[in-house]
């Protein structure tokens, strides 16, 4: 290889030296800022990737020219040096340069204890890393023969003795490193961190910082924050004698503390210099750091530092107060933050620090912990809730039936189901920790049991704690960190607002949803379901009393009565979001999911009705689909029995002037859902048109509202020209929208998703993560006709997707003007939103 | 308006004269031409539309200019005569002069009884549409007096007496045609037949031949082809002074007629006159007429000419025999057969002419006609055929099980569903006349009984005619005409296939339909359905074995026990298109499609798998899905259970060589149902590779093989330039693609289907006509995105709307290589595939 300045095989950090990340890797770029902030740095070498790569190709290593820096008996340590830190890379080898004569001399140094682990413990990582022999053989295995066993082992198995050049040593040493590197099982583990398979590797050499010797030695860590909290604390360790003693052994807390004596007490002028020079990276390597440091009797050394490992709630406080304190921009802040770690802030979480008792893993389907007695039914839930007792609702899985009860319960665990069952869609619409599909446990709807998978049986009213972040269900109730919807965190998302150039809404049908979707600071809500306002049980019974209505004018009737209740429904919200657009969804499912399935509740509806089983049991068949999700719903029902559109116009029109009058002025947008010709809307149109004359005639008020379509049929979005001729907006539903462009529906996907997704079918299950090539051809070819059609028609998403990271992207680069999604994924959708501004200003609009 | 030779307001009708048909109507230029062969026609002239328009403006007729030719006291009779004559326009005026006057003169030559008639005939037609006067006073009210009382009823309602001069009446005459034109009731109907809705309308003055007198004297219609037949026959009537006479007097037969007296016989010369003139209409005109004639003294007249009005049959057979006495070319004999006309041919019709006990109206879900008794239930069906008793299979819906009864029936009576119901889609298939959705009919399977709105009950056993045709349900056997695959027939066909410019393929899935494919001249199968061939008892039962094995393993020995059958049935498809291809779509249907539904059935299946009944029903259960149609079906299935993809690749593969062995060479196309993503087809096209080079080394036989997608997911359209990379063929699944891209599944459709139609919502029924704004665009792209990846990809369409001549002309224009329809419609494919290609010769490729 030919040598010049640019490619030199290595390179000596001293403070003139160049050093790229993208060449040397971060921990060099790291520790040459160390050097240049003139921090006590053991000497070291930073092999750039090129030459990593060669070595690994089988060239010999330059180990003269290391030799000439560290001297011929040189004693050092090597380390991986990726790009970046989470790339990961071989594990550290310590004491390069080890061999009998260094082993006398520490014997006569250090005392035969301290020299021995230290041969020891090079000799054993040299056995298996790099002469890859049997890690068995060379365990820990303590004693005084320890060294001479290993030394005899490593004889016996390779035909040599131990190789006692530290040239050579070295060699292999990089040479075994720059292959593991190649391998692949760490190419895997770095593209599962994103990394490119090809990343490529650089390595430091660094003379060996003992940390052992007379006075005060030893080795530690050191950070100045709290991993947890991201509050300032200091945290960490300190082994004295530690390279060669157990750890145990001398180990000193850092700061004062009363279980035992600390380095702060012990040296407090060596103390505050480490605490000093943490000051100084934090200043100019402008991040929290966790320092490795040894002291040699009484000198400290940083051997590394690292990024402070941190909660999502440590990494908000840590980005504002460094912005806060002028350390970095607000915009570097903002992108600090990983938006979907913002999803544990909102919610409590189990305390890691303490005990658990863990019954069954499942899947994470909506975050957040709860603990609660359990019970098997909706009326249990609502029961329990009554009573002021938490509980959380055990199904095998949720029908919509259950809405109801998970409303009154405090977390919902499913032994069936996916990311995308009922249970899942709803509860991470309602904010509700939940897991699904916890095949582990056997529920027993009967008995009222659950049985975990060690055989204890628990009962109706036992305590259980779910853990919807990470999927665990524990027995008894676990200790909690509340949510931290803080100061940190309200600052940085008003910086993420500030930046941010995409709107984001909530989906929000209640007005809980609606007050969760305002306190996290939603621009409005995307999307106001009005089917599950007809689940209670008054309002059932009337929806009932419509469906089995004889004539247009009985169906006028039972309608009447039910718009009271929805014109309430309608006004809780506008006043909660007083001010801001609210988008409501006509009416969308098919009228069957009102009716029981069972013959008891026939039973039950024959008898309200007041009619015979026989008609009632006739005619809840008749409206039985095949395929419900591709049946008659939505405007098809508007359509044919515009009467349910009639009132529920009627309701928002009445409720909008009740609530401007009451201080809270809204111009109600309403979506008409399953849209597939212009037709449809146009005749939607004049219907709803002639209500709003209607109500401003009899209220004697004025008001403005405005009309859209809800884009979820592939045909929808290839004529939205047409159909924006007659709406003011155009949301894109994607939930239906992917299914109806896959011709897979969500509720049956679960059977063959996870082996899909697996076997690279799909790359990933599109219910989860937007399709950009199928669904999200459809939704540029839609907002394009769109535009082209009527230049200002308001386009969004407002499908389960909405709150994804990739998502927002998609759909800010195609020039969208807003995305929707549930309340508790508004603070990750606005981060995630402001990160996007930052990173790409100028979108290139596609549309 | 000004005059000059071209605006004249009216030209006679002399040899030189130059009409137009565009400008004066079929009528003027067919009377038109009948003078320019010299033949004799009453004195006439045509008002072009430009002065019947202004005439309706308001504008005088020129009355003077035309007693200027007819003479002052005319009698001249008025005609409509628009551009086609199905556009119909105001019916004729005869004796337009007619009043007290000639009245007189007309008592004197012919008698008051002649006399009063044809005054009286006047005043009423000119009361009611001129005067507009109500018509029940002017009803036909024989006796001596009732010339008297309709011209006392005229004075006393209009309180003038019943105009005198021609002129005015003329005039007034005009005015009433030319308004009566303009009214909504014709602008519908004439829109109806796919005239403009401003189609101008041209009319035709001539002087009247009254057809009374001495000697023989009367007026008729004779032609010379049979309407029903298109064979040479002399048909029509003549009624002996008929102008004046009741037409039951003096009605003579035209050819000789044991019944009694005929023309022929009554005066041979005049009768050979008329047949004379009848050959020149037909030599000229080129076409065969039917002619309007009157006698006067024994000299014809010639009043009118109009096409002859025909069946199907005999529009085939006229437009061969025209070409083959070289009168017209063969490419206007394919024209002037209308390609749905031939539809009739292939099947029995009840003749219209035998005596019919119509008990109900259904839809006419797939034509052709049969008698039967009736049964209930698929096995009683299967029981009838076995003993060779035709039966016609009444249910309230079919459902897939019942396809077994449908193949032993010789028609489908259901009283509910659609176009697109289960029953008519297989019906279609099948050839068997069905209809649908006779709700007339009430069907009680449990007494097996169907009771007739007039309150009839018939019971199993006794005899209906089904006539799929025109939708009508008759009590008892009704007289049938044969299917008419003559000669004829087969030579336009023949002729068509020389001119059409894209293939046509069957759809079929039995030996049954092949033969039917073949009959029918299809040049290859393009879908064959593998599912319907487990429905077998025997089949059924290894399938549910299949569906139950617990292991791959157990699964694969089930799979073994069936490939024999699949083999079989395969190689017989083979042997059939000896020489033509064959496309094989691998399973589709989802596997609870397959199990039993309801408790007695679970019983039977768990004593049949000897399995306790609580595994089955939670089995069964478990399968179950939300959405069937957009769930674990088609390639899914092939992607995680591939055992019964590699069963069928192999029963493919060795029945191709069987069948090769056996002389009939096939390249099987093997086509994969439900894909959506590229990776689904290399991970299936990758197994059946393998398969196929199994086969060829156990068989020692090479083969090839084409592997090809069904495109019907909106995904599939959208990624088809990927998955072209992996696929010989595409070819589009458009009841699928219709569905998932409208969001709605065929089977619920039906509900709101008709509300949708005649509401304008949908322009038509998307399943039975190709959606070419929506579906077509995702062809469109499919096509072009496939033909970009691999330019020689095939493409063609094999749903349902393969066989509409809308559809066809929509591939060809896009450059498709086939369509693939039902094998009964693959006359009517050929047909107006030629149309299109004779229309449009040079097709603009659309891709």
């Amino acid at each position: 290889m030919q040598k010049h300045a640019d490619f030199a095989e290595f390179t000596e950090l001293v403070p003139t030296a160049a050093i790229r990340t993208e060449r040397h890797g971060w921990r060099a770029k790291c520790l040459q800022r160390l050097i240049r902030l003139d921090l006590p740095v053991p000497q070291t070498v930073a092999l750039p990737t090129e030459t990593v790569r060669a070595i690994a190709a089988g060239q010999m290593p330059d180990t003269a020219g290391i030799a000439a820096i560290f001297g011929p008996d040189f004693l050092v340590s090597v380390r991986s040096s990726p790009e970046k830190p989470e790339w990961g890379g071989p594990g550290t080898v310590l004491n390069v340069g080890m061999n009998d004569a260094v082993h006398a001399q520490l014997i006569e140094s250090h005392g035969k204890e301290a020299a021995d682990a230290l041969y020891l413990r090079f000799v054993q990582i040299y056995a298996v890393n790099v002469a890859r022999l049997d890690p068995d053989m060379f365990h820990d295995d303590p004693g005084p023969k320890a060294l001479e066993t290993a030394l005899a082992l490593y004889r016996a198995e390779t035909d040599e003795p131990f190789p006692q050049s530290p040239a050579r040593q070295l060699a292999e040493v990089l040479r075994s490193m720059a292959r593991a590197w190649e391998g692949t099982t760490a190419r895997l583990l770095r593209q599962a961190k994103g990394a490119p398979a090809e990343a490529p590797l650089g390595l430091v050499i660094q003379r060996m910082a003992l940390g052992i010797g007379p006075g005060l030695s030893g080795s530690g860590e050191i950070q100045f924050v709290d991993s947890v909290t991201g509050l300032p604390r200091i945290t960490g360790r300190f082994r004295g004698q530690s390279q060669g003693r157990k750890a145990s052994e001398e180990t000193l807390y850092l700061v004062h503390d009363p279980r035992g004596a600390s380095l702060e007490e012990a040296d407090p002028a060596l103390f505050a210099r480490l605490v000093e020079y943490g000051a100084r990276c934090r200043e100019h390597l402008r991040e929290e750091m966790q320092i490795e440091f040894t002291i040699e009797s009484g000198a400290p050394m940083l051997i590394d530092a690292v990024r402070v490992r941190r909660s999502g709630r440590a990494a908000v406080r840590i980005a504002v107060t460094l912005a806060e304190e002028g350390i970095i921009s607000r915009e570097d802040a903002l992108l600090r933050v990983e938006p979907r770690a913002l999803t544990e802030l909102l919610h409590y979480q189990v305390d890691p620090r303490g005990a658990q008792d863990l019954l069954a893993r499942g899947i994470a389907a909506s975050p957040g912990a709860a603990t609660g007695r359990i019970v098997f039914t909706a009326s249990d839930a609502q029961a329990s809730a009554a009573r002021d007792e938490p509980c959380i609702l055990v199904r095998r899985e949720t029908v919509p039936e259950d809405v109801r009860g998970m409303h009154a319960a405090v977390a919902v665990l499913t032994e069936r189901g996916g990311m995308t069952s009922h249970a899942a869609v709803i509860a991470r619409g309602l904010g509700l920790p939940c897991i699904v599909g916890c095949a582990d446990l056997a529920v027993n709807p009967r008995d009222r049991t659950v049985t975990a998978p060690d055989g204890r049986i628990f009962r109706e009213g036992d305590v259980f704690t779910v853990d919807g972040t990470n999927g665990t269900v524990l027995a008894g109730a676990a200790e909690m960190l509340e949510p931290a919807l803080d100061d940190g965190f309200r600052t940085l998302l008003r910086w993420a607002d500030n930046v941010r150039d995409i709107g984001i809404r909530a989906n929000a049908d209640t007005p809980d949803d609606a007050r969760t979707a305002r306190m996290f600071e939603a621009e409005g809500i995307g999307l106001a379901r009005t089917e599950h306002m007809f689940f209670d049980d008054d309002r059932l019974t009337l929806m009932r009393e419509m469906i089995f209505a004889d004539t247009p004018n009985d169906r006028r009737i039972a309608l009447e009565r039910l718009l009271p209740m929805q014109r309430a429904d309608f006004t809780a919200l506008f006043e909660i979001m007083a001010g801001l657009p609210v988008c409501i969804r006509l009416f969308d499912p098919p009228l069957h999911e009102f009716l029981p399935h069972d013959r008891e509740g026939m039973r039950e509806l024959a008898e309200a009705l007041d009619r015979p089983l026989s008609e009632v049991t006739r005619r809840c068949e008749a409206l039985r689909e095949f395929n419900p999700m591709l049946g008659m719903r939505g405007v098809r029902l508007g359509v044919t029995v515009p009467e349910i559109y009639d009132m529920q116009a009627r309701a928002i029109f009445e409720a909008a002037v009740e609530a401007g009058r009451r201080g809270a002025p809204i111009v109600p947008e309403v979506m008409i859902p399953l849209v597939s010709a212009a037709r449809e809307v146009e005749i939607v149109k004049t219907r709803i048109d002639a209500v709003a004359s209607a109500v401003r005639t009899e209220m004697k008020a004025e008001f403005t509202w405005r009309l859209g379509v809800m884009v979820e049929t592939p045909r929808a979005a290839l004529r939205a020209g047409e159909i924006a001729h007659h709406a003011h907006f155009l949301s894109f539903g994607t939930n239906d929208l992917t299914q109806m462009t896959y011709g897979l529906s969500r509720d049956d996907a679960g059977r063959f998703m996870s082996t899909y997704v697996k076997q690279g079918v799909y790359a990933e299950d599109p219910f989860h993560i937007l399709d950009v090539e199928g669904v999200g051809e459809l939704l540029l070819i839609g907002a394009s006709r769109g535009r082209a059609a009527r230049r200002d028609v308001t386009i969004s998403v407002c499908g389960e997707h909405g709150g994804n990271p990739e998502s927002i992207a998609f759909c800010r680069a195609a020039g969208f003007d807003y995305v929707s999604c549930s309340p508790f994924r508004v603070p990750v959708a606005r981060l995630a939103a402001a990160h996007f501004a930052i990173l790409a200003p100028k979108p290139k609009k596609r549309s």
